[in-house]
């Protein structure tokens, strides 16, 4: 009998500029940190009638591992960590912790990586793209020096200890990626370097890039 | 000797614009839903150095019960409910999909909406706020209508059991109160409508509303 291996779906082409960026990463990352093997179904369309019955926003990853059917990044590596009982905390108040900087990744700091995006290339041939600009950067920089005050001189969220909070806001501050926008601060540019030098990053980055057909469907 | 209530932090005074509207409600909301009585610290500032020491965005609400401290809406409501055995399900496939649905609210979801109270309300006065009001608006439709279709004619996101869910669903979506912007969506409109009815959100709210006092600080 063949093991049934989680399965996540990612797309099979991207454009050059979102490879590195989609959210495959996510759980590919968190597989590779607890060393569960996992498979990987390429999709070209994520806005069929069909994708959408497992994911109704038209989008990937989604997760299946034979009990558990999901959408939602953050949904998907808490579950690959609590089934492999690592990367959260076992004490009750670092546990919660850890739920909470895995929701301010998502809720208080990729709505504001997430503008610029917007801005910057979804809105580009906007009329108001360029005037917009400053005010976005200005809000994002805001919300990275609470950031950098609240992680201090940690090495991670939750000190020395690297969880799927730590593996989140990474994730979702990885977006600013090739922007220059963590250059006034170091002590986050120091802390996204940190992750994404762990074996773990590099090996679900190479998986991710990889996985792209070099034509368009 | 006296129970330790859980305590959460709220606003003594906001403008009337935002009254209805303040995150408090949600832990609110959920408190009531599990009949866990409940302490609330008005502050004036969530700006001061000693509330970020909690809040590092210098927000409200935050959320502590004697064993776990944390912040964010979303990992205090799921907090209460885990502490209170309600409003999650037990099943391990059910209980993914509320988590999931949870973050679904708050990262695929409320960037939406608060897209529209940060374009018509915090940049009214930029000149490109009156050309993007539409952009936001259909960017807004477009995932109202991926959610009414995955909600379907279901009661609440897990059938007919109202999760933690549904309670930061309808929490997120009753950002547009008073917009009109649900009206072309009207099964996602009585579902919010549904939720708002509840003996407890009706409870949470009146005692958000009671809160503040009528002068700022």
């Amino acid at each position: 009998m063949t093991e049934m291996l989680p399965t996540i779906t990612a797309f099979a082409w991207v454009p050059e500029f979102a490879r590195g960026f989609v959210r495959d990463l996510r759980p590919r990352w968190a597989f590779e940190e607890v060393g569960q093997r996992y498979e990987v179904e390429l999709i070209r369309d994520a806005k069929t009638p069909d994708h959408r019955r497992t994911q109704p926003f038209g989008q990937i990853p989604t997760y299946s591992d034979g009990e558990v059917a999901i959408f939602e990044s953050g949904a998907i590596v808490w579950r690959i960590a609590e089934r492999a009982g690592q990367l959260i905390p076992s004490d009750p108040a670092a546990r919660a912790r850890t739920h909470q900087w895995l929701i301010a990744a998502l809720n208080s700091v990729e709505p504001y990586v997430m503008a610029i995006a917007i801005n910057d290339l979804f809105e580009s041939d906007q009329p108001w793209s360029a005037a917009r600009g400053p005010k976005v950067r200005a809000d994002l920089h805001a919300r990275l020096v609470d950031l950098d005050a609240a992680l201090g001189d940690e090495t991670w969220l939750e000190g020395t200890e690297f969880t799927v909070a730590d593996l989140m806001m990474i994730s979702v501050l990885g977006g600013l990626r090739g922007t220059g926008l963590l250059d006034q601060h170091p002590r986050l540019a120091a802390y996204v370097e940190r992750g994404e030098s762990r074996p773990a990053h590099r090996k679900a980055m190479a998986d991710h890039l990889a996985a792209f057909v070099t034509e368009p469907a």
